[in-house]
């Protein structure tokens, strides 16, 4: 079984990364762009077989080791 | 306009950070984890109305800073 994790900034935390991407793109010329937010996606493959197990540990992951829950959210995707 | 855009690493290129997470979750105690890969997700805020010519703009970024397309596999979504 596949689970696909994202983790992003939570809302109002700076993203320093994504600033400097969006400073990037305004000087290669795409000129669009207002606002960019960085994260990461962790995909896992797991032994489990249960859905609903696998998704209860995958989100034991996040919140001992793939977010840090101060200043970041995570979503978790059974594939 | 929203967009995601999903940077993987390709298939057979190595992921040592993927592979540092792998080893992490099992000293954590999650047995059923076989594999592991870490990916970029980042969320672009678009001026564009137009969702065709916003997905092709997208790809162009893609292609030319987002992601090292030697390495790396990108995907777009219009949200």
């Amino acid at each position: 079984m596949k689970a696909r994790v994202t983790v992003m900034l939570k809302n109002g935390v700076l993203d320093p990364q994504g600033e400097a991407i969006r400073h990037a793109l305004g000087t290669l010329g795409f000129a669009g762009v207002t606002g960019v937010r960085q994260g990461k996606v962790i995909e896992l493959e797991l032994a489990a077989t249960d859905r609903a197990a696998a998704e209860a540990e995958v989100g034991q992951m996040c919140e001992k080791l793939l977010a840090n829950t101060v200043i970041e959210s995570w979503k978790v995707e059974i594939l």
